[in-house]
């Protein structure tokens, strides 16, 4: 036990949700390569390797520093890096020790930065959600300028991060395997002869395509409250939450001591509230502070000094914030890559 | 400097917003007790101590301790703690030292578990942010009850939170002292003498009255884009920034690598955006991922590779989320109570 508030980890519904994405990748013939930003634990990164992931990928050289420290061989950084000299030798530091690596590009100009270093690139594509990446239609070209400069590109990636939405899962998948299908086209159209087709997010997994042979979901690792709240999981696959301690009963509600600095600020437009708490449905978080979680309560209060599990809207943000999990089953595993933010 | 995303403190800046503040606190001849859960930071407190600070809020007991083990001697936990053994001994570890001790309090269980130690308390009044906090009517009838306790009640205090909202900081600041006022006649009628009347919030600063004796501001030191939209300061005064690195120009926008992972989530349902850019007010940060930021940018984009200046929403999350600030003066301070969560 540690003083509240600090994440809980449900060991065995974790692995319950390894091995469910784990089969149901494998029964599609698809690679798992979940995105470790998640969860920043070298304890977990290796359950998930155990359980057949082909690899893992990270969004940020640090955190790639740390899985390799721990063992991973293979590594996607998920992420259009502008690297620097700085960055240059640290890649180069990786892949010197064996570490195979490849990174993410949408631009010749960032591509130009990753030239001569010893990885592969994936082509990003916007499939619609709108963040980086480069329209499909533009993927051969891009690829081609790459390829010139000498680099690897092993093929494209998309993140259809547009299925956080409710019903959004079904039409992102869709449109993550139109992106996929015409970048493949493209890349094949430029003499780029395609390796990696990797898409995949947690709310869009249920519906990804035939056309990808990498997925890359992040939270389903721990589920989270938007999780719950798109319907992509139950309560009862939740298996990380924040518990706090009930600190007052102002005004008929109950105030806990798990604010933003532990649950993340995260709150989408269509979500309930600032995350939800385990096992009472009905409860809902309507305000949040750095230091105070305000929720309104059905029924009869828990007791001032009682602990309630909160599950965290993102669980990404959340664990972020806390140094380590508290493990269901006795001891702790350390938040490693925590803060490693470049 | 430090690879991007990082802090960027504007130590000019913040020590004319440090200086302003003591000047009115003290032409109002009322005590400035800052809060030092916005920085986190040693070394700001000791300038905060040295332009006239009356002594130090913060909101856990480990930042107490952090702020304790680099010299203040005057702490209020302006929290409704709800104490165990564990945190009993290091409080009494505190107070052993000679620092002087005031804690937060909403109720007579919280009070009981407080009896017996040499801190004082302050009764929590809820004057309108509906957080914790008693009715101003309560105050004394709680008074009571935690002096018969054998607790030093040293009078009361409350957080106008809900002048965190367009144009509410004067009507905040009105309800903050009808409070006060209200619960010193009650804690008189009690027949407990009240030292301390204690209020503040950075938006309502401008507007308290004449009861409070403390007051309490955290984000005035930075500033954050919370404030440049309530209007409580203009961009000028904003002394906090994260610098991030443009990675792509998908879309036409500008994609930077500072995300939630290092600005914090909060959004405000006023807020324009995540954030705003420093010096370009007309740009828009419409969208905001861990490792993402999407602007949207008046004009021509900032090159590839170029910096940008973003203020967070709120500069208490974004700093908790950093291990150190890098001066604009050179060298680095760090968030020593980063994560001091309990």
């Amino acid at each position: 036990m540690g003083q509240t508030p600090y994440l809980r980890l449900d060991v065995a519904r974790m692995e319950a949700n390894l091995a469910a994405a784990a089969h149901s990748c494998a029964q599609a013939g698809v690679g798992l390569r979940p995105h470790a930003k998640t969860h920043k634990c070298p304890q977990i990164a290796e359950r998930q390797l155990a359980a057949g992931a082909v690899g893992l990928t990270v969004a940020t050289i640090g955190e790639a520093e740390v899985f390799a420290g721990d063992g991973a061989r293979d590594l996607f950084i998920g992420y259009p890096l502008w690297v620097d000299e700085a960055d240059r030798s640290r890649l180069a530091a990786l892949t010197a020790t064996g570490v195979r690596l490849t990174i993410g590009c949408d631009s010749v100009e960032a591509g130009t930065r990753l030239a001569g270093l010893d990885v592969s690139v994936l082509v990003e594509l916007d499939s619609g959600h709108h963040r980086s990446g480069v329209p499909a239609e533009r993927a051969g070209e891009l690829a081609a300028e790459l390829s010139e400069l000498g680099l690897d590109v092993a093929g494209a990636f998309t993140f259809p991060g547009h299925s956080y939405s409710p019903g959004a899962g079904a039409t992102a998948a869709e449109q993550e395997t139109a992106a996929l299908a015409q970048a493949r086209d493209e890349l094949r159209s430029s003499d780029v002869e395609t390796r990696v087709l990797s898409g995949g997010s947690t709310p869009s997994l249920a519906y990804s395509g035939t056309v990808a042979n990498e997925l890359r979901p992040g939270v389903y690792v721990f589920g989270d409250a938007q999780q719950v709240e798109l319907g992509t999981i139950g309560f009862d696959q939740v298996a990380l939450t924040v518990i706090s301690t009930v600190v007052s009963h102002a005004g008929g509600r109950v105030i806990c001591d798990a604010g933003s600095k532990a649950l993340g600020a995260d709150r989408a437009a269509w979500a309930t509230g600032y995350g939800r708490v385990l096992d009472v449905p009905d409860a809902r978080i309507v305000a949040l502070s750095e230091h105070h979680t305000t929720i309104e309560w059905p029924g009869a209060l828990p007791g001032l000094g009682s602990t309630v599990a909160i599950v965290p809207n993102h669980a990404c943000n959340a664990v972020n914030l806390n140094e380590y999990y508290q493990l269901s089953s006795g001891g702790r595993w350390p938040v490693a890559a925590r803060g490693r933010n470049n």
